[in-house]
């Protein structure tokens, strides 16, 4: 009988005394020797980052760990208070909040801005383009993602820093370039300021740096898996959640429906 | 009618034009200026870390990024398969499994150490605390956690580096110190090697840092958030699920069982 | 100062010495009382089933359980193994895997027929309205939700299983129509057997029961958590995932890859 | 070579035309014929249960389906809010918090009463067993499992509704005598009422029926599985995760803390 083809993985292995990352040995190469920003080079772009990109990734890494009291970390609060013995159940119901309207919105945004761009780029003229996308979308009478935030409605000022430190790290291009191009017409036209979000910068500069666009979601994904521990361990010094379960259940009353 | 007392929170709070973390303003003093292994110090431990302390975290958090094709990582793979328009379900699926037998054990390791040290540490006989805890898993019949590693049968190199850099960094204190002597003691009384694994030796530089015992799974869930998110990517670009699918399909056959 | 408007919940309230449900108190009226697949029409629909209704539930709520070693039991008996003092989140882990290609698709497939259904159907055309649905998604070149099945190729025996029920139980409607016409047409169309899937049927059903589009997938949520704790409670007692694990590791190798 | 022993489940098996589940057709002999509770049965005991037996199951089953706004579904309609494209993850979320503390304490519950039941039970005393439970627990200093209910201070009734239902039936055995006996022994000894909760009724009963003691927590995840989808249809239709958001967030401050 002929060999099945074996399933072929390049990330890594464990081996009795080695355990080897993309070929590097983890204990006498990477550990020690690297920061965790580094292994996110290695793991998701295959190589190590320039100081430049280091840099960046950094930003990208730390801007979405902590945002006050939102919906993931308060659902991280109300698990672990129910189930201390299973934290990692807490942080995981938190990630599954990483959709597609708060935190994990990067993904959708990386589409639309990908599919937007043109293979040929020799010609490409930003401004049909930006106004194509605009077009299609209040044809749909959909909601552009990338754009707004209900608590910072003048603007949200991570946008503002992560396109910074792009230009200042060499990391922005053209997907950069289109995002704030997109954010600009919309303004002209509805004549409101129409702001790039968060997640809105980090799909473009994610796209600039060669991340495919599902995988732009793991700087959410990294980084409020932090901010969950963050609050978890807040949590366990000081427990809040009987309080913030009271908070809810007294903004709340019954009146019995039935069909 | 008296106010009711605010519940209060120290860790970050989002307003109009500023986002505070710890009293740093998110954008102005940490992203661009700080690396993801100072944000995780300043969430968790409340400060910024020395260089020192910085080297240690990063080890820490690089130690579980990657370990082949393990549990949480195929679990991360099938479900994305399944639902690929979720990533974040994906991970959260590969963090589920951060407990007691693998990835988390440190959460249970600490709390041995912990509750074993004594109060007065003046005359503290670390021999003697050793071989207490020996006794009670012994008596009890129950499997001590942190030592012993099934793919890493004569020592998991992960511990011995970790170690190491403990002692580099000089966060090497009396819990790495009890820890190392457990395996000793064990190692002497069973006549073969029982050596530390990487989350018994997690658990106690973590403590030795002054994490909280529950805390210290967290290099475990940031570093296998990132481990999921390598393992998904590749899964993008190189679809295997289906034939780790059909993999285990075939090791399977069916025996209907009724009472 | 004015007071804020209550949050109104018409679903339950849990008092001193009652909890009620719907307006029904849960002890005196339901518990001991009705079923489980009752209970199931109360949350979701508002009211009592007939008993046509309760054999056609009970179908969509069995059908899901089990469909042998696929992927979600699998991720669940993994993440079980890992961490067996949280069985909540190996079943929380398999539920994950509910998504757009396996198990959670009716989801996608209700959004497809009830988007195609005309508000008029005084003069409907199904066979036009089939039509307009083949064409589009020919031209998008998506693949239609609902139809083909990997493992039954030959046709999905669930689907025929449910309408079957649907007609003798009158629930068999105008979505069920449509689900069926979408079939045949891509059957004479493509000249080959494309036959609807289990997935495809519990959304055509669902939807001429009145549920919303979303709400199609509680079946598959519903069940598969009936079916994940049964591969779990036979982990318990007949554990298998070490060689699960053991089976996967064989049929990978590693080839590192690095860019 | 010699060939690997297979992996043997007696669960189910999917075929071309045909599932079979503990050697059922599901499509033949039970889809369309059987109850979801008798389902339950099937998976979880491997049979086919009573008349009676069935009555109490769907009791179990309905018992913790809904319980008002608690910790569970709030985190699941925070989730949903933030995510709406992956219901299944919102659901995940919610059954992450079946522990220790709440939903899931008939996991401990069970696993006590199991531990203190003796082999021989021709002359067991059972005040005796009783007596030394509790003294167990008050010499550990530790809560006991399955007794006192916040919201239900004056006694659970649900725990009143399945004890009854389980004597009706013919389910009341050893397990439920010894649960109740532990609630008298310590209202006496305490000098005010310390009523068995439903988490401790499910335990003993469960047990009684045979289930093993981690699989006693099967009805809280199958129930409130339900308990959250009905909380998310809710928000579907009438939208209120945004005002909880609101209650939570203005019943906070920010006292930014470092160390």
């Amino acid at each position: 009988m002929a060999e099945k083809p074996k399933i072929v993985t390049g990330l890594g292995n464990a081996e009795l005394h080695r355990i080897l990352v993309r070929g590097y040995d983890l204990n006498k190469e990477l550990v020690g020797k690297i920061t965790f920003t580094d292994m996110t080079s290695l793991m998701l772009r295959g190589r190590m980052p320039t100081a430049n990109e280091a840099r960046m990734l950094d930003a990208l890494l730390v801007i979405l760990v902590e945002h006050g009291m939102v919906s993931h970390v308060v659902a991280a609060r109300l698990i672990y208070h129910c189930a201390p013995e299973a934290i990692q159940a807490a942080v995981a119901a938190a990630l599954c909040g990483a959709g597609s309207v708060h935190l994990g919105s990067s993904e959708w945004s990386a589409k639309m801005l990908l599919e937007a761009m043109p293979r040929d780029m020799q010609n490409a003229d930003y401004d049909k383009i930006a106004a194509g996308i605009i077009d299609d979308y209040t044809a749909r009478k959909q909601r552009m993602p990338g754009i707004g935030h209900r608590t910072h409605a003048e603007g949200d000022p991570r946008a503002e820093t992560l396109f910074n430190i792009a230009k200042e790290t060499g990391v922005y291009g053209k997907y950069c370039d289109l995002r704030q191009k997109l954010s600009q017409l919309s303004t002209e036209r509805r004549k409101r300021l129409i702001p790039v979000n968060v997640t809105g910068a980090i799909a473009a500069i994610a796209l600039d740096m060669g991340f495919s666009w599902q995988i732009t979601k793991a700087f959410a994904l990294i980084g409020r898996t932090l901010g969950a521990i963050g609050h978890i361990a807040e949590e366990i010094e000081n427990p809040m959640a009987t309080q913030i379960d009271a908070a809810i259940k007294q903004a709340i009353s019954y009146e019995p429906k039935r069909v």
